[in-house]
């Protein structure tokens, strides 16, 4: 992570970017967050994050930072940081508040912006297994990307425990909704599909790009269907990652089919 | 809340508490909180306070913070802010670490610990709706006080906006689980029950208390069965909350009851 770090308006080394500790964002997880992706010293989705914020914002009545602000903001620290590629986390809370659940009436939101360089390889193929947490495909905030992501640390902990790279979680539909940190995506009978978000899919930017690219369309997979699968992948705002095996059961990689993917979501 | 707080071995005027922009409590919600009753200067339930702790940091591998150390913490802080009566929010998260949901290898936990004056009046009775959120019971997430408690932000935020003071939570199961930040207990054929942890209750220490007192047992209830419950209580480790409507349906009070539950909870 760079050491500069853009909190409330102010470029600062993270040694002096303090957060209050009676931040709703620390105490609540009362906030969002959104990881953006970094190339050539641009953010070529940066406008997809913000629209995936604002409906975040609506979802948690919480005032939503101003996009030219932010503009802004991602422009100087990329400018101070010199990050070429790498990522961008932005995080909003409802800032302060008094002692409980209920939030100021008129809330100061805390907005940081952090900045990671890193070399955007081709990822090395995965195993996953699955999980034993669920995600609520009928709850509001099965559609943010909220800081309550305690779910999906302790997945990715639980996989890695025992040997694997990541987990993917059920909906409590029964059907299978993501991995801890990425979309998924099967192919199946010959097509790409991804979980629809009422199974608990978050609506990824990349899984946005390639459903409006049509390289993939939404249907549910049951775990007893994964049989029927004969590859997948992980994708999220940074990488396409391959999965080499899901619960055990080895499945072939598509050259073809990934570099064609990797064209369209992650071009040179 | 005072303007004293201890964090990491130091009592500080919040001002100078810091938490630092990458810690993994305020980025993912990697971590658990106890609110703790300050009663005559006293805390009488440490014990089961830490003991839920303790639990919650196994099922996180979380390193548990020494009792000791948190036992002389609690003291410096009561005697520093002179607090009588209110409560401590002591919050333990799993320290700061690299970008993503991958915790480092040896972690350095936050613990802070603040303080709230609060006069220990008898709560008016409070109106409660159902929430359109839900508790998974079956996630071993759902047994521990973790950080990621956005869901009842929300349902609390949804429940005042439409003028209610408080909402009840169903489980994954439909059945009741608990209201935002409270357990529930239901007056129903003269006994008094509480819905079971495997609905989504969290193991509140005052709901503990009454089951290890023999005041109420667990028992399911389901939206349809309030038409059968004739009174009803929120309770937790810092107050005992009459509830007088539930969904539209008025409940008559129990001054008897009331005050026999509270002497035994919440002893002068």
């Amino acid at each position: 992570m760079s050491t500069t770090v853009w909190l409330n308006g102010r470029l600062l080394n993270i040694t002096d970017a303090h957060i209050a500790p009676n931040d709703r964002g620390f105490l609540l997880s009362d906030g969002l967050f959104e990881t953006i992706r970094v190339a050539n010293g641009q953010t070529p989705h940066l406008a997809r994050h913000f629209a995936r914020l604002e409906e975040g914002c609506a979802i948690l009545s919480l005032p939503s930072p101003d996009r030219t602000l932010l503009t802004q903001a991602v422009s100087d620290l990329l400018h101070t940081t010199n990050l070429s590629d790498g990522s961008l986390r932005l995080t909003v809370t409802r800032g302060t508040g008094p002692r409980g659940l209920v939030p100021p009436a008129m809330p100061h939101p805390t907005v940081l912006i952090q900045a990671t360089a890193s070399i955007m390889t081709v990822p090395t193929p995965v195993r996953l297994g699955l999980s034993r947490y669920r995600r609520d495909g009928d709850s509001p905030l099965a559609r943010v990307k909220s800081l309550a992501c305690l779910l999906s640390v302790m997945s990715r902990m639980e996989a890695v425990a025992v040997g694997l790279d990541d987990a993917l979680l059920l909906g409590t539909t029964g059907a299978i909704a993501e991995a801890s940190a990425a979309n998924v995506l099967f192919l199946r009978g010959g097509c790409l599909q991804t979980p629809p978000i009422a199974d608990g899919a978050l609506p990824g930017t990349s899984r946005a790009r390639l459903l409006d690219g049509g390289f993939c369309m939404e249907s549910c997979l049951l775990p007893q269907d994964l049989k029927t699968v004969t590859g997948a992948w992980l994708v999220n705002a940074l990488s396409l990652t391959a999965v080499s095996s899901i619960d055990g059961h080895d499945l072939p990689l598509h050259a073809e089919l990934d570099r064609r993917l990797r064209a369209f979501l992650f071009p040179a």
